[in-house]
């Protein structure tokens, strides 16, 4: 078991050069030996808002990886039924607050990832596309039509699409606690944007006319340039901003007035 | 949008006390409306070296997050079939890299957490502890009894629940790039691990022997003394170890000399 002494002595003040300079990833794609019969499941055209409201509701029920899944997969089991209403839905409860309460990947993320892996037969642009949206889009964008529990006038960009982040920005800017309605009602309304994002991007693709419009950001690519694959390094994968976290780049890296950009 | 000049402000030289002095959390648990019948799946106990052997193969096939479910879910889906073997296993290749190559939660995090989730009427205690013995324990503890690609023998403390921080220390200490067989058949080591440690406790819960053994890591528990639900602060939540991102705490915190331990 290593000590936390030796844990801040590997993050400690030259904690960029220590991160970036190691290196992560999930290498080569495997062949697709598990391509199953039926799979992915067939989607059917929703309507955004729809799915927004009953994302909505579904967060009053089991929080926001259950609101965003249900919200999508749920209005597909409601319009046409089997393989749909099939899918034991409750399972999704578990992500709530970036899984268990880690505050890991947000759930209204976690959710809709899934829900695209299960209903496209090229998931990964759209879920490029929809955490790059989340990460540098001012959120909550969308207020349900319902009746609401308190109004939410902040939205706060995230950075990042990891749950601590996004809420503590959200939390600082709105000036409130953690475990106040208003904080948990811009979840509510985030799990909503989110899985309306999620169903706009998978009816773009549906009609053929899916385009990225939120790319790998321009400091994320120019981090990658040096440690993604096929550069000097070739020591990381990743398009989280690298930023969030690596605030301090260490004496080593050639760029540490990066801080005061 | 908000620019990595902003973002980088709100992140610079008063990173710990900008991050830890604002807030994050789920809120109250919200009452369990969503209950379904026939929910959570029933759970076999099973055997956890036959679960991280199918969960190794798994990864050959659709990687980290769909290996560790499958792992499981497979398993139980082999030997009693329905409703096991009715679900979408596929849908878990997303989480492959932190979720899409994104480098966020580890997919062998990720699908056991949902596996937990989808057979435990009381999953949180079993998350709590698979997360924090995968940012304790020096990893990956399992090597596959079947042929591997190439001989792992280094292991490491990840001090966090993603895929990032976890691979890039693993790769660093073994001194090979992120695009490497040696990675890449680290994680599936680690996928194996993950869906054994994962089994084990199921099947302590199954038995009403599951205890807690690894439990929040004083120095975030210390954290928390400030910043979690009742404390002075009340503006966060998350048990990941703080020290991993927030290795600068800011003049304005308290604990400056931290970084020094």
């Amino acid at each position: 078991m290593t000590t936390r002494r030796e844990a801040l002595g590997l993050f400690g003040t030259a904690a960029g050069a220590a991160l970036l300079g190691s290196c992560f990833g999930t290498g080569a794609q495997a062949d697709d030996g598990a391509k199953a019969a039926g799979f992915p499941w067939p989607y059917h055209k929703l309507d955004p808002d729809a799915v927004a409201e009953r994302a909505y509701k579904g967060f009053l029920t089991g929080h926001c990886m259950y609101g965003s899944f249900y919200g999508i997969i749920g209005e597909l089991a409601d319009k046409y039924g089997a393989p749909y209403n099939s899918f034991p839905f409750m399972m999704m409860k578990i992500g709530a607050g970036g899984v268990a309460d880690w505050a890991s990947l947000c759930g209204a993320l976690n959710g809709p990832a899934l829900a695209i892996s299960l209903l496209s037969s090229e998931p990964k642009p759209l879920v490029d596309e929809l955490f790059n949206w989340y990460q540098i889009e001012p959120l909550p964008d969308y207020k349900p039509k319902q009746k609401v529990r308190v109004d939410i006038t902040t939205k706060t960009v995230s950075h990042s699409p990891l749950c601590h982040a996004s809420v503590s920005r959200w939390c600082e800017k709105a000036n409130v606690k953690a475990f106040s309605l208003e904080r948990d009602e811009r979840c509510a309304w985030l799990t909503a944007s989110c899985a309306r994002k999620t169903v706009e991007l998978l009816n773009a693709q549906a009609d053929g006319a899916f385009k990225a419009a939120f790319p790998i950001p321009k400091e994320v690519q120019e981090c990658r340039s040096c440690h993604d694959k096929g550069s000097a390094l070739e020591d990381t994968r990743g398009k989280m901003e690298c930023g969030t976290c690596h605030f301090e780049l260490g004496t080593q890296h050639p760029i540490i007035e990066r801080k005061k950009i």
